[in-house]
């Protein structure tokens, strides 16, 4: 049977230290409730689900949490690819600069047009697609959807289409 | 076998008079290239399948081509239903008046975030949606994409949530 799943957003409020978090065997004392499976903590265990590669291509990207979980997976040699729409990476709360610090491969869209796409492709078999730009106000304000499928024939030409752009976007 | 299908965006420029014009079987004379499929071509075709109704949420809707094609299901007695974001609806361009006008019922989100959705479920039973907003930018310049699927474990939550944001928006 092959994963077919939405999640729709804002996300309800909810700690995700126990995904992200240094030291998670330790029991957090924020202000969040704990132990509450949200939209958030469903997209972040699929990202952190990547054991070979991710590919991004995001318009914009300025959540803490997520840019979190994709620092965890670079650090856990996951090969990461990020494309990104130049307008926006300049922008206040941008963590694209942090990605690129840590060393993982950014290129941003250098055409006059958006590069208006919201998707992840985790292992080359997992598509994580939708509504949501991935930042905070997405994330915990607006009515958002994401579908989050193993579908080959939905996968595969996003997957194309990320190589497609990852190379015409080549800087050297 | 289910249909899955992916288009990317930007369109290619081509006529869709074949598909939009009031007389489908004369030769149209204008700029654009003729007899040729495009992303824009596609979208509409699925749109115009729908026999009996199409239930539209759609954070910007300012395209006429996206606008004739609505409109010409509901003169067709296709049930149409329209959910956009109010402070959308306000925006020069916009053609939620011309489809109110026409007797389509149209709620725009009265909440204090963005509708940030851009989805289509024709018949309740075929799902299309993506990054693409229904705006001519979107249309001819943006690097979008859009999922068309008739999966049902991917179109039965899409339907869901239109119903309860439909409810939730009842002016009455
Ligand atoms: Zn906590
Ligand atoms: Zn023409």
């Amino acid at each position: 049977k092959i994963l077919n799943e939405v999640i729709f957003f804002p996300s309800e409020m909810g700690c995700v230290e126990h995904l992200l978090g240094p030291s998670k065997l330790y029991p957090c004392f924020c202000a969040l409730p704990h132990g509450v499976e949200t939209s958030l903590s469903r997209l972040l265990r699929h990202l952190l689900s990547a054991t070979s590669s991710l590919d991004l291509c995001v318009f914009a990207f300025s959540s803490i949490d997520l840019c979190r979980a994709v620092l965890a997976l670079h650090k856990k040699g996951v090969i990461i690819r990020v494309l990104s729409d130049k307008d926006y990476i300049a922008i206040t709360g941008s963590q694209i600069g942090y990605l690129r610090k840590a060393g993982i491969c950014v290129r941003s869209d250098v055409g006059s047009v958006y590069m208006h796409h919201k998707f992840a492709v985790v292992d080359e078999s997992l598509l994580i697609t939708g509504s949501l730009n991935w930042t905070l106000t997405a994330v915990q304000g607006n009515m958002e959807n994401l579908i989050v499928t193993m579908e080959p024939e939905l996968v595969r030409p996003f997957i194309q289409e990320f190589n497609r752009l990852w190379e015409i976007n080549d800087p050297a």
